[in-house]
This record gives C-alpha cells, structure tokens and sequence, in this order.
C-alpha cells in the first residue's frame, strides 16, 4: 500500500466512522496502540525495568489488558476513583501516585486494600498518618513510596532529607512498609534526580530500612532517560498508549505513533479564511500543552485550530491552499490526549482499518 | 447571621462535604440557583421577552425544571446530544442553536422531531439541505433560525443579504419554516445587531416570508443589554445560573452570586511558598477564561492557582499571610463554570447550609 492509497483508506474510513457514529468522535486505532504498547514494553525490558502503565491516559480497563498482555507489570492510576474501577476490573497491582488525605480518602483506601494490593504514595506526614490509618483499617501491610521532586516543581518532597524524615515516619507509623521512591525526573534531571535517590536510600539505610524494592520512574516525554538512573526498579509512562501533538513536539513519538483522533466536521465557514469544526474546548480541551494552536488537522496541516467555544474549534484557513468545505470531514491530532480521553464518553476502536468495537471510558471523571 | 458566622458555616458545610463526598467535588447551592433564576425570568418578564435558558451549563433536566417552574419558555441546547437527554426527559420545546450536518445527525434530528420539538439553527446551504431532509423523515415541518453573526466572528452568516439568501433556500427547502434569527450581539453590539436584524428582517418580507416569529438574542456577560434589540422575542442565557469567575470579571455577577464551587483539598505544600490541590485540568480545566489565575479561592483569595497538572492545582502562596496547610479544605469558585460542570459526573446540592441531594450531569460529555 501506498503512502496516498494509505491516505485515502484513513480518509474513507474516518468517513465511514462519521456515518455511523457522528461527529465528533474519538478513534483509537489499535493497530498503532499494540504498536506503541510493544515498543516501550521491549524499552523497558530492553533496561531490566519492570513497566507500570499510567492509565491516566485512557482510563479503560480494556486498554490496560493489552499492555498487561505485553508484560506490563502492575498499573500506575493518579485518583483513588480510578484504582476502584481497575480494581473493579481485576486489577490488583495498583500504585496510586498522589497524597491520599482526609476521612473518606483513608475510608476508600482501606476497602481498595481488602480486594486489591494497592501501593500509597506521600510525601507529607499527614498523608503518612492516612496510609496508616488506612492499614490499620485494611488490617494488612500497606506498602507506601515516598514522591520525590527533583526539579520540576510539582508534588514531592524537595530535599533527601525530608525524604528521610518521611521515611522515618513511614518506619515508626505501623502498618505501612517503606517501599521506595517515587520520581518525576524532569528532562535532563537524571544527574540531580541520581544524587538525590543515592542520598535519601543512604538516608534511609541510616534508619535501619532496607534497601528500596521499587524506584518508579515516570513520563513519556523524558524516556530518552530510561534506565540512566541506577537502582530503577520501575517505569510509569502514560501517553505513549497513544501519543499526541505534545510528544511528537517533545521528539517522543511521530505523527505516525499518534493513535487517537477525533474525527470532527466542518459545520460552518464565515468568509474565506474561517472555518468551524464541531470540536471545541469540550471535546479537545482548552489545554493548549504550549503548542501553537489546539490540534494538528492531518488532511489541512496548514489550517489552524486558534481558539475555541465549548462546541466550536475556530479555524484560520489563511494558509489553505483548498481549505476544507462545510460538511468536509477531517481528523484532528490532539494536542494532549491524556486530557481529550477523560472528555469523551466511549473511543471508537478500529483495527485493520476496520470498526472494530467501542471502548468506554470507564474511569473518565473520576476525579475524587 | 453576621458575615463572619455566614462565614464559619459554608466553610463548616463544605468539611461536611469533604468527609462525606470526598474532594475534589462540585457543589451547587440551590438557593443561589434559584435567586439567579429568578433575576433572569424578572428581567425577561419586564422586558417582554421569553427566556430560553441554554443549558449548557448545567446539563442536567433537575435543573432546567427549575427554570421551567420559575417561568422559562423552552430550553437551548447546543448539541444534538443534549436534546436528546433533554427530550428524555420530557422536555419538548428544544432550540439546538447549532449547525446540524451529515447523515447521521440527520437522523437522529429526525427521530428527535418525532418526539419533542425541536427548533434548527443554520448559517449554510448543507445544513438548510440535513435540516430539510430530517423534516421529510419526521413526516412534519421544522422550524428553523438562521444564526447571524454580527461581530463575534463566530457561527453565523455575517452580512444581511447571506441571511437573506439561506432564507430563500429555506423557503424552497420543502417541510420548513423558516421561523426567525439567531444572535449573539457582542458587547456594546445593540446598533450593528438591530441594523443587521432590520436588514435581513426586510429582505425575508421581499421574499413574501412572514415577520420572524423569533428574534432569538443570547449570552449572559451581555445581559445588560437585553431586549435593547428591537424585534427580539427571547433571550438565551445559559452561565447566569450558577454565575463564575469571568460573570464577575464582566460585572455580569457578584461573587455572592456564584453558587457553584468546587471544594478541594490541600494534597501537599513544597516549600513555604507552594502549595498543591487535589483538583487540576480534569476538575477545572485549562480554560483560563483570560483572567490571571485558573479560579479563586474563597479561603484564600490572595493565594494564586497558577498552573494545573491534570489532578493538581499549583498554588503561589508568596501572598499568603496564613497559607493554607496539607489537609485544609477550600472552596474555589472556577473561571468558566460551564466547562468545569462538563466534567463532573454529578453535583452535590446544597440548601439551606445543608445537602439535599447529588444531581447528575445527565447530558455530560454529550459532544455529538
């Protein structure tokens, strides 16, 4: 197949995916998800690193299956909501890599402790107390790592020393089992990031614990760096599944590797250099992931998605050459997927070229 | 109650949230609600104009029959989607104030029209040609609007004689009635939108059409305008019902008219001047609104929630004389309501200081 024969078939079929399912619609091509799955799996492999997927980025059981299918040990989930629906889905090895505070946190941490094997993350002493809390509740060892910010100013603990405070606290808490560390390394951080992992596990050592069992790693922009930080034990990359505008910015994947549009229509033009897509802020986010424009339209590379209403995607067709015509369907790369997925309802699965099924998002909104 | 006591209590009731609910969660104070709603309807009423709240806003049938109850003419939706829950529930007198296009949307506008009534928008030949062939299908005319834009530079044909023109094609259409306009006047737009209105109002009589039976005006930050248009017969206001941060920017609200806010937790600090919320782009989203900041919090007002992860909010507490510690539990009143709803899956409901009730986002995610 050629690449203009290729063209053509994703054109008739997100055409035939209009039909059927309407527009706007999410697709998930599965064929380029399996791909995407393998590749990072022998990565890690390839680095003696165990993976676990953030399922963030698509938050569908279904998804996780085929990344557990290729080797994917454990799962990575960001809310408590949704380690419940993976657990729901048989999903045991679960790290949950946020602060879990509060009573109803502690509540639901300790029924998800009775029929799963979460791991807690914290890097404050109130969520330390929570964990245990949770244990004790759970009446089984609850396994925590320690988040550690090594420079991109996000959660974590900002120095080996508070990690080691931490640790402590972990130590002398009861219930809760010391685990490791839980690092964000930010692009070019793997010297800092080093130093920092070396001096809180001799920090820790001090403290009488035993060498970290899991050193989780995490992201997708930055695994150009996996493995170059010693004693890692684990990866948590989310957006690779899929892949988006922003990783193929950051150089981590080609448009090629980009395996979620939305298929969107042309409903309206307004003079020669407007257009209007029926996708706005709330099918592709306002999230502009500091890309120039909301999207990549891949059949008008040169229009631009400039701004947005709710249900509105704004187009500046100035550059066109033959700017698409009311009724036109086109297929838009988003610019962050992770954010697009959580919007949608159910992702259009296709396989093959084919239609292949629906997948619902059954942990979209699951914000608490 | 004093201010202070006033104070104590909402911060009171929004711990009892917390517990109860778990954070982040939206919630919805009916009281506030219903004094919006009925502000809007005493406007409407001394105007001489119906109200047709949009719902986009809120999405959910619950609240939409509170408007109803307090006077509202018929509902505005903006996709198909939404009608169709709307319908469901038992709502009939339904403008979809947007260009309904392609086979499928066809159809479903068809069996859309076989059970509620539905009102069309257009602002293009295609959409006259779906709008025509639904009606055929439905076996029934359907009214429709022409959308004019008179300065927004969004939907809408934006000369007279373009209006005119889809009118004509209306008219020919077969199974239509070419029922009136759709504006959205932007601020300060009275003049240009009534020379506008007058122009296309003339050219339809030439065309032997009647006088539009809707003049159909729309928008909340431009509510001070309303019924200023001669000829309008009905306003589609959809953020006044629970108001946000851009109404009060507008000087459309006060803050003591917002009755949505999202109750969040302090998850962690990093440092004395940081601080982390338990609510990022997938709670309140990246929609900026073009205020400094992504919501304000009540608790905290000089606090600053300068950037999001997708389930953290990152604070700037530089400003903060008592910064908020990890566990404290805020109020945050959002930039844009309407997209922070859309990504709730239900509402918790207040009334009186006390809650009443959850309320789903029945027509959440409804894109298409």
């Amino acid at each position: 197949m050629t690449a203009a024969t290729g063209e053509r078939a994703t054109t008739a079929l997100a055409h035939t995916i209009a039909r059927e399912f309407g527009t706007p619609c999410a697709v998930v091509d599965l064929d380029r998800v399996d791909a995407n799955i393998a590749r990072l799996q022998a990565r890690c492999d390839a680095a003696g690193i165990a993976n676990r997927p953030h399922i963030k980025t698509h938050k569908s059981p279904e998804i996780a299956r085929l990344q557990r299918q290729a080797g994917a040990a454990g799962i990575t989930c960001q809310k408590l909501g949704e380690a419940e629906i993976f657990a729901e889905a048989g999903f045991r090895d679960i790290l949950i890599s946020y602060n879990l505070l509060g009573e109803e946190k502690i509540a639901r941490l300790a029924r998800l402790a009775r029929r799963a094997d979460p791991i807690a993350s914290v890097d404050n002493p109130v969520a330390v107390e929570a964990a245990a809390e949770a244990a004790r509740r759970a009446g089984r060892i609850l396994p925590v790592v320690i988040e550690c910010d090594t420079g991109r100013k996000r959660a974590g603990v900002e120095t080996p020393a508070e990690a080691v405070e931490i640790a402590r606290l972990i130590r002398d808490a009861g219930g809760l089992e010391m685990a490791g560390f839980l690092l964000y390394p930010p692009e070019g951080g793997v010297p800092v990031t080093q130093r920092f992992l070396d001096e809180a596990t001799a920090g820790c050592r001090d403290l009488g614990l035993p060498a970290p069992r899991i050193v989780s790693t995490g992201g997708t922009p930055n695994l150009a760096d996996l493995g170059r930080i010693a004693g890692t034990t684990e990866h948590r990359a989310g957006t690779y599944v899929f892949n988006d505008r922003m990783m193929v910015a950051a150089g981590a994947a080609t448009l090629a590797d980009c395996a979620l549009t939305v298929v969107a229509t042309v409903v309206s033009r307004g003079g020669p250099t407007r257009g209007i897509l029926d996708a706005g802020s709330k099918t592709l986010s306002s999230d502009t992931g500091k890309l120039d424009g909301f999207g990549l339209i891949l059949e008008h590379p040169e229009a631009r998605i400039h701004a947005f209403a709710e249900e509105h995607g704004f187009l500046d067709l100035s550059a066109c050459a033959a700017p698409p015509q009311v009724g036109d369907v086109v297929r838009v790369i988003p610019n962050h997927v992770c954010v697009v997925v959580n919007l949608q309802n159910r992702l259009v699965a296709t396989r093959g070229g084919r239609v292949v099924g629906e997948i619902p998002v059954a942990a979209r909104g699951r914000i608490s």
